[in-house]
């Protein structure tokens, strides 16, 4: 059994803890907390050992009357491998407190892709990180690229890619956030980082990116665009995509205009969190015209990290092949819709 | 002089009014309008003699406090042009009208292609229109992408187009529209109805459209992507654009970060209600990936039609060539932003 764990306990890290702990072959050691808020309590309840993320805050759990495992070099210590779910640039700070203690660690999107040894897809790129030190599992969006471009590329090659990201203005729980009635460009110069960031999964794919950002918050839409290198119709772009867990294609016919009926549809499903961990496809959407593919794709900004997180690890302790961790994952999440 | 009505004074029917009655060549013989609400108030304050469009609602216009001078039939009568400016559908019921009293018609874009004789954008087509006997001016959208289409076609051909909309939820005044905090491909299915509307001002054009509906009603905005014929660099597409006057290219450091902004702009600069007639081009955004031209425009949905609605009445009395009407119209309205 593979030790894990948690630090930071915010919007990724409860749910990679949930995730790690439904594992077969992962003990969940403990979760690192900065405050003792309500997520800190929580954690508490299920009862997921309780770590100080900053030693000095120690006292205000005791106040909050959360029992504390320890300070987070604890954690670190006692873990075979470590999941960084801190806020972004944060974890760049954590990675000498991981180096110190020879702890294989896991990375978020957020961070810049040096910090870790590898950039990390569970579909596209799982062996690059076996063996390795430390891997940053990239952003939502560029997971969610990630998971369609490589079954795009080994089909029928990928010539170029050109993608719209409308992206969310922030988290539902984040109230503080814009934009309130309005469409920014964001970033204004083109590309966005997320070609950058495809380009460390796949380094010689061509891709251009645009970012906006509008007054939403459940999830981020795409209109994707891939000119393809060979012959394809929608159909066979279709049964293509089937064969992938992680990418739910929304059935025409369903009802399921946008992120609000997706959300009803994954908390009707019972679904924890009404967390959407898998690619959400308009199938109606896929259309090819001459070598153009389109689509368009919703990506719960909020959980399509957490499978690939947890195949990180595996990745990391080099147990498992992509398949075979994938599929572990996957069963013990409940990850794959069958409509 | 140039005798035009008006038939419709919502949204578009009022500017196009104003924008009649500011042309050195033009006498606003009055509007025509369904109901005595807040509009037909401000119209007749404004002097614009009024007319019912539906004859059975005469009454409801004199229990205003309303003073008509006719119904819409004299309004057609006595008109040289009129521009239709009523509701989507509206328009085509009405043409048999136009057609009674011989009166050359100007459709709006929300009316299907086949309402009219052609097609209409004053910077692409301005010549087919001329001594027609109707004119359809295309919508919003498509009058944005045909005035950045034209100029990037004859510098450097167009190989293939392929623009994502991302499109306000409503209009201002809108109240009842959505939708609220999510993101809807609308429509689903790919192309949207904007490709082929511009193909109605460029038959021949390679154009892909995806359109995206979300919570704000201020202006749209295009990610534009154009795949060019021969070399540009940004620069050049840049000093190309500059020698458009319906292209505004927002400044970088002008701190204008999204529609907000440019409206408060054009409400500091006192443009009537707001208006932004030009096409809102993020000058940093023009990129150029080997012959991929990419960026972000805003496209004012109540206002950027109403140069082209004056442009053609022109075409369709055959009074002036597209530069001459362009340049009056500009100068007439206060077309055009130098920054």
């Amino acid at each position: 059994m593979t030790q894990v764990g948690v630090n930071g306990y915010g919007t990724i890290g409860k749910r990679v803890a949930d995730a790690v702990a439904a594992q077969p072959d992962m003990d969940l050691v403990g979760v690192a907390k900065t405050r003792p808020n309500f997520e800190a309590e929580t954690a508490a309840r299920k009862g997921y050992p309780l770590y100080a993320a900053v030693p000095e805050r120690v006292d205000r759990f005791a106040e909050a009357g959360l029992d504390l495992a320890g300070e987070v070099e604890d954690l670190v210590a006692a873990a075979d491998v470590i999941v960084d779910c801190t806020p972004s640039g944060i974890g760049a700070e954590n990675a000498a407190l991981y180096d110190d203690h020879d702890t294989p660690a896991i990375f978020q999107g957020g961070e810049d892709a040096d910090v870790a040894d590898v950039s990390f897809n569970a579909r596209a790129n799982f062996d690059d990180a076996v063996g390795a030190d430390s891997a940053r599992v990239v952003s939502c969006n560029t997971t969610g690229l990630s998971r369609i471009l490589a079954p795009l590329d080994e089909t029928y090659g990928v010539e170029k890619a050109r993608v719209t990201l409308v992206r969310r203005g922030g988290d539902p729980g984040q109230t503080g956030r814009g934009p309130i009635d309005d469409i920014l460009p964001d970033p204004v110069t083109i590309p966005s980082h997320h070609g950058p960031d495809v380009n460390t999964i796949f380094p010689d794919l061509d891709i251009d990116t645009l970012g906006m950002k509008v007054p939403a918050t459940l999830m981020h839409t795409h209109s994707v665009n891939v000119t393809l290198e060979s012959d394809a119709d929608a159909a066979d772009v279709r049964d293509r995509f089937a064969d992938e867990t992680r990418l739910f294609q929304i059935p025409a016919g369903a009802d399921i205009d946008g992120a609000g009926k997706l959300k009803e549809f994954a908390h009707d499903a019972g679904r924890p969190r009404g967390d959407l961990w898998e690619n959400c496809i308009w199938a109606e959407s896929i259309t090819v015209e001459g070598r153009d593919l389109y689509l368009f794709q919703a990506i719960h900004q909020e959980s399509d990290v957490v499978p690939e997180n947890v195949d990180a690890v595996r990745a990391l302790r080099g147990d498992a092949d992509a398949a075979e961790s994938m599929a572990t994952t996957e069963d013990a999440m409940g990850v794959g819709i069958d409509y």
